[in-house]
């Protein structure tokens, strides 16, 4: 078993063998990534559809001198085995072992770290660029999917790569129409056109069989075409952006694919190959359903994914999803927007039952926004759904055509805090610290499933922009009321009293999911605690009583601290000319690996036992005198 | 003078006219325009290019029912003085006048805010989306540049607005053939080829007459065409996005407008009319020179723009440029990106001297950032030149793609702070509290002309990302030193020391453009002012020093508070154990208007007499007790 495919610990050792010795490697690398991805976990679809351009790729490119730029990244397992990693990938996107994206610090093969969508032609085309004033010679290679190419900034960098003339720079299209689930939009149609074999080289087959029978209008047709082609419009949109085009080729076919590459070698300037792939290929399961086998937990490749039973824990995306279709049949105003996330943000449902209404704007954040704001200005009450980490990318839509305008946008983060195993290119840990600072915003923050609900409905009734962040995966359990109350603007509520006497009494200011682990160590310290729900406008009049009815102040967000939650929390309390020693927990100055979410967080000291921990160490004496702040730590 | 003009107080009295009127009005609009920005200033060039397509929409268009969306916005002069605010653009751009862009709560036929490139086509299709749910019949349009069109946005709501097949939708590219500076990349070079006049109608015609003399031949000519034009190739990228395209026709022609236009009202779903026009058109100086006539102050129509008189002040960008070109100079891996701002980001020279390290990619800020990335993982020294409004265009890219990587990057962020003129939209408000909260970023802010070009130079010597964020306009006039000495990381300087006895002392923990008044608030009140120089590092040590020899500290920045510098100060004091009354100074939590910009700041009170009166306010008795801190108004 995997008789070839043991022999290749580098590029090198592939290169070394037979063409006809591929197809066998193929069969085992496809093999190899289906067993090792049902017992990880991890994607599996769009790796099963890579197997052979990346054996290609690797083949006939002198990897790492050329370089490799693999978009989005998720389709790199085959990438990662035939590099170097076999032997790691039952450690994939676990604590300390290897990535689920391509990274700069794991692999010199991995020339740039992808996990967010669409950079690839933008950093293969500034290598590109910084080989030639180097003087090196090299391939610079950019893979990227359909989906992806519907986001804005790939456009930007063909525009901006389409007049390098001279620069050995490949792009790929990895066409196997599909994002994460099913594309949209009319670029798609349009590569669905190229690749309905009415493309231009069969175009041009039948006209030449069609006068073949009339050989002096050969002539004529040849001037017409070339008229057509040279002057009227180049074959594709790719060449009318400066690339040369080349392609449909089917992209699990070695004996298209090699030799392609290899010819693309010896040309000069921006070069463009589209190839046509099949997210799931090779396993009937994923083939029949990529989305479903996008990227699935652990499980039996002979039985396939087992539905899960029902009766779990609701997630937080399953209370968005629920809400909205509430809202939407109270109120006919409602819309939802996603940017390519309709499984991901719980919007399945959504279209089912109101199609009309909602808007899978594809890979395309920055018009996500303002699109919404489009919407909001002519009274629909747009919510976007978004993941906090892909938020990033419309930032300046919402503070420029949102916020200022004060426009009814509700922003529905999901994924907000750590996420796990797809580690720190997914992580929300920026998102209260870049949305506190735009003026006109209100951030509420739910401590559980129900809160969530009535945030969202209260996001509904605000005049302005507003924004609800919630975690990956299951709340703590609570029940969600159907019935739909809007929370009081920026009030927080008391959730526990300290019972300490004046001198010793601790304040836990929480945020969202922190609610729940700060009551707990509350407990442990009898400290008070209390739900702050909004993080904008942030309660003043509950931070001014808790400061002054108590001796020090501790505030504690699953989010970065640098102005935080948390550092809303201080400003409001140095405003009101109170000084207290406050204590800051949450999300650290660093960038957070991949890992197992609840050790991740424990690891960062946010759960119940880390929190009491740090609270005991930053004001506790160490000298056995028991859980009373010590006077002497206060005053520095 | 102005007798048509003068009788057009909203469109339906244009639309009263007659046909022939319009080009007689079109004369006299244009003649207003002109002579109105020559007495306020402000953007020239582009609105004599939209003299005639403003009539022509509000004629054929019934606005404002009907949806007129500006892209960028600093074209709608002719659209402000047809729409009803002719009297007022004598306060163009001034406080309390009216904006240089469109703005909502200005006008009803302000339908959407902008001033950012490329939301047009967003914002347009969301309110046609809206329209249709509402059941309400209108049609929307967006008006944008061939500029704005490279920026990848434009596409995502092109991908997205192109299957939109029943909505009345139109874009008109305004095709000037300019961004603010020549434009660049592929999609120009298209665009070039389109207005050739190779375009299709006139091949179509070629490919008839040729064949006119071999009747037969038609049909097969027609079949090849058909085959050519359906099933090949569209005959536009714009087509191929899913619009009907229809053009180029020429912009300053009514007689070819007007009939367009009312075609199209007439066709369903989306239309895409490209209108070629020219900036400065009708006013020969700025015909010949249309990025010196962009955004020019007043000046005397008769005489032209005189060259501005050698010896003043050093702008910042001015203090930028040069360095880059030093730095070029003495290190052959520094080279410079801008997207699409050569001139405003003092680039001119630096283009000239390195032409081979100069890369403007466009108004692409997403793929700006990424591009930077790969250079930097080849070993090159990118330095990125952009606007701090601009940036939150490509922040995503900023966190994922080169903070993340820990890549050397160098942002240098110009137009921090508050901008004047240009208003809300332009400030540079949120740079720094949406860049502190990344980890591995450096953040540096210049004091003055010599400090910055010192502290470009460190982001050079930084392994990693760092930002060096400084105002628009000149410093303070301080002499910039030739040599290049890279300033100790994360260290501030005390610059004045208060002779104040305990109990009455005050320092101040003052940032970039905020040191100079600062130090004049301080010596009024005889404080402590520190030049704390970096907001990341903030100097940990010298915020302790001063908190355990001063009383109360005071923060005072030209930026948002929230999260912002001061926020910055206050986190590391808390941090380290340490609690003072601290007073926050800085842009408050709101959107600024345009205006002088010494005005705003003071509004702000971010002068020196508004710093030292806040801190009077703050800290001192209202009794008459002299400039003394009051125990009573520590301790709350």
């Amino acid at each position: 078993m995997y008789d070839l495919l043991k022999t290749i610990d580098d590029p090198v050792a592939l290169r070394r063998l037979e063409r006809r010795e591929l197809s066998p490697l193929a069969d085992e690398l496809r093999a190899f990534v289906l067993d090792s991805v049902s017992q990880t976990g991890g994607h599996l679809s769009s790796n099963l559809g890579t197997v052979e351009l990346t054996i290609a790729l690797h083949y006939v490119f002198d990897t790492p001198n050329d370089r490799i730029v693999w978009d989005v990244g998720h389709q790199t397992y085959p990438h990662k085995i035939l590099t170097g990693r076999r032997d790691k990938m039952g450690t994939l996107r676990q604590a300390g072992g290897i990535s689920g994206f391509p990274r700069r610090d794991e692999s010199e093969f991995d020339t740039f770290g992808t996990a967010h969508s669409s950079t690839s032609i933008s950093a293969a085309l500034g290598m590109a660029h910084a080989s030639k004033l180097k003087g090196e010679s090299r391939y610079s290679i950019a893979v990227i999917g359909d989906g992806a190419m519907t986001a804005g900034m790939a456009f930007e960098a063909l525009n901006n790569g389409g007049v390098a003339d001279d620069l050995p720079l490949l792009v790929v299209l990895n066409d196997n129409d599909m994002s994460i689930s099913p594309p949209v939009g009319a670029l798609n149609r349009y590569l669905a056109r190229l690749m309905s074999g009415r493309f231009y080289a069969a175009a041009k087959k039948g006209v030449e069989r069609v006068l073949s029978v009339a050989p002096p209008m050969l002539e004529l047709a040849r001037r017409i075409e070339e008229h057509a082609k040279g002057m009227v419009v180049p074959a594709t949109m790719f060449e009318e952006f400066g690339f040369n085009y080349i392609g449909p080729i089917d992209g699990h076919d070695l004996e298209s694919l090699i030799p392609t590459l290899q010819n693309i070698k010896g040309l000069k300037g921006p070069q463009f190959l589209h190839v046509v792939t099949r997210k799931g290929q090779g396993y009937k399961l994923a083939e029949a359903d990529p989305v479903l086998y996008h990227g699935p937990s652990k499980f039996n490749p002979a039985e396939g994914i087992k539905p899960s039973k029902p009766g779990g824990r609701k997630t937080y995306t399953q209370v968005f999803g629920e809400w909205l279709c509430d809202a939407a049949e109270l109120d006919a105003r409602v819309v939802g927007i996603t940017p390519a996330m309709r499984e991901g943000s719980g919007l399945v449902e959504f279209e089912r039952r109101f199609p009309n209404r909602y808007h899978d704007v594809g890979i395309a954040e920055q018009h996500a926004v303002t699109f919404a704001g489009g919407m909001a200005t002519e009274g629909l009450k747009p919510v976007v759904a978004i993941y906090s980490t892909f938020l990033q990318r419309g930032y300046d839509q919402l503070i420029h055509d949102i916020a200022l305008q004060n426009l009814p946008v509700l922003f529905a983060i999901d994924r907000a805090g750590l996420v796990g195993a797809d580690g720190a290119t997914h992580a929300g840990a920026y998102d209260i610290a870049f949305l506190r600072c735009i003026p006109n915003m209100t951030i509420m923050v739910p401590a559980d499933e129900n809160e969530c609900r009535q945030m969202l409905h209260t996001g509904l009734t605000i005049d302005g922009p507003s924004a609800v962040r919630y975690p990956r995966g299951a709340g703590t359990g609570v029940e969600t009321v159907k019935h739909l109350a809007a929370l009081p603007i920026g009030k927080g509520v008391v959730v526990r009293e300290s019972g300490k006497p004046a001198g010793h009494r601790i304040a836990i200011l929480a945020f969202g999911t922190m609610v729940a682990p700060s009551l707990d160590a509350g407990i442990a310290l009898d400290a008070t605690v209390a739900n702050m729900r909004f993080v904008k406008p942030v309660d003043h009049e509950l931070i001014r009583q808790l400061a002054q009815t108590h001796d020090v102040l501790v505030t504690v967000e699953e989010g970065c601290i640098m102005g935080g939650a948390g550092t809303a929390c201080v400003e409001s309390l140095l405003a009101s000319g109170l000084s207290r020693p406050v204590l800051q927990l949450g999300l650290p100055d660093q960038f957070i690996d991949h890992g197992d979410p609840a050790k991740l967080l424990s690891g960062c000291g946010l759960d119940a036992s880390g929190i009491a921990a740090s609270i005991r160490q930053r004001f506790f004496a160490k000298d056995g005198a028991g859980e009373k702040i010590s006077v002497a730590k206060l005053v520095a």
